[in-house]
């Protein structure tokens, strides 16, 4: 691995393989790895809702850079090498596996109004989704009778996937209440490497989580942005501080 | 058990138990058994269209009650008794489990659409749905993990009602075909007798089920009524037929 040796200073930035609503994915010197920049905008309901603030990109960077490292120490496979700058990170190349994994330790958002359920109804146990990942179609629910079906994974592909969705899940919901936040929701994405290793991908951030305050309910993620409850970021700011804060013991 | 010994014409309805869109539920003089009486009435899209036709009634209590005793042969236990009449049959009462169980062979309706696939797509495997029987919440799409943890049934439950949904596509599905005609998909309802065994119920007949022709490819079920293409009452007419006719070889 000679990476490891080439200081940060020597990473260079090659094409633009993919730009994305909150993240651009570059080629790097070594093809087995990219170089992933945060962006300031924020999106929602399939983009049709758009924003944007300065820091943005920072936030969810540093947040992800924080966390998966920890993840990786628990046993979870990450594509996370190494934080590069304030907005990039490098991580290893994966082919993604198209279906967002949601997870649900209690019911809210689209879930909770399609099933009829007040915001904040506990769960008896851990709700795994999928959904296709498809903008165009607007990220459908499928099943993974449905992902097997149309080739989009293989059955031991999901079967893996959802071990270490349940492990992320086991990790992150002891992790951040001891930093007083309730981890109400959250979707990852894993991709394969070369060899078909399944390891997770993407970010986990104040985007992609559903943060509730332990003592007030507040919320503390994108749902300020979806929702117009202002504070969105200070959210992100104090998101950051709690992930990263030491905590007494 | 008595009721074996009791002719048809002393059989009684008792109160009305449920009355959906397409039957009634009675109460019977066995508190272990209903009388399903099958109505004229055709509803689609969660009743927002409506209309009906004589004979409906009687040809779907006809296919139902010449398929489900195949069933049972095959080994799917079902709530079956008997035909009373045209329009009704003799079931064991259930504990309806709320989720409606969907199997597809093709992809073919609001499947293929929401996942942008031609209708007549081929699945390389059987895929299984469930939706939650909820009017009011238009049968939204869940997975296991969520009628687990709403406590709409155990883990055990889903995986018999899984197992008898594929037994169920495996019987019917050349046996169709050797009728000339195309099982595309088809939906079930499973309900737990007071000993907690889990048994096929409702019905299987044009209105649940995805019919085409083998060679013309023509529709020979509900779509013809959900998208007006005519020829409504001939269709189910001639699934009864094809479903009752001896099979040559
Ligand atoms: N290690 C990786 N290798 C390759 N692609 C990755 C990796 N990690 C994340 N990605 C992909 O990079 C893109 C990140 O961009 P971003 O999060 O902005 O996308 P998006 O707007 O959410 O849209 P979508 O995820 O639907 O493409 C995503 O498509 C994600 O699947
Ligand atoms: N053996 C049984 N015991 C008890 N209930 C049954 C049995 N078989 C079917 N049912 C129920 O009887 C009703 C049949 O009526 P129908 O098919 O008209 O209902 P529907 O309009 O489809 O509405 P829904 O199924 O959403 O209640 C359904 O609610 C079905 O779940
Ligand atoms: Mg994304
Ligand atoms: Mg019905």
């Amino acid at each position: 691995m000679t990476h490891a040796h080439i200081p940060h200073t020597h990473i260079h930035r090659g094409e633009l393989k993919y730009e994305g609503k909150a993240k651009r994915v570059y080629a790097s010197s070594n093809p087995a790895e990219y170089i992933v920049e945060y962006k300031d905008e924020a999106t929602a309901f399939n983009a049709q809702k758009r924003g944007e603030w300065a820091g943005k990109g920072a936030t969810n960077n540093a947040i992800t850079a924080h966390l998966y490292p920890k993840l990786e120490a628990a046993g979870i496979p990450t594509h996370f090498i190494e934080k590069l700058s304030d907005t990039e990170q490098r991580v290893k190349a994966v082919t993604i596996i198209p279906v967002e994994v949601i997870v649900r330790n209690v019911a809210a958002g689209s879930f909770a109004k399609k099933l009829g359920l007040e915001e904040g109804t506990a769960l008896s146990r851990p709700v795994v989704e999928y959904c296709y990942k498809s903008d165009a179609l607007g990220d459908p629910l499928v099943n993974t009778d449905t992902a097997i079906a149309l080739d989009w994974a293989t059955e031991t592909e999901l079967t893996r996937v959802r071990e270490l969705a349940l492990n992320v899940r086991d990790f992150l919901t002891p992790f951040f209440l001891e930093r007083g936040v309730k981890l109400i929701d959250f979707k990852l994405e894993f991709g394969k490497l070369p060899d078909g290793t399944v390891i997770l991908a993407d970010e986990i951030s104040p985007d992609t989580c559903r943060f509730w305050d332990a003592e007030t309910g507040e919320k503390m993620d994108k749902d300020r942005f979806r929702r117009d409850l202002g504070g969105v970021e200070d959210a992100y700011a104090e998101m950051l501080r709690r992930v990263t804060a030491p905590v007494d013991g």
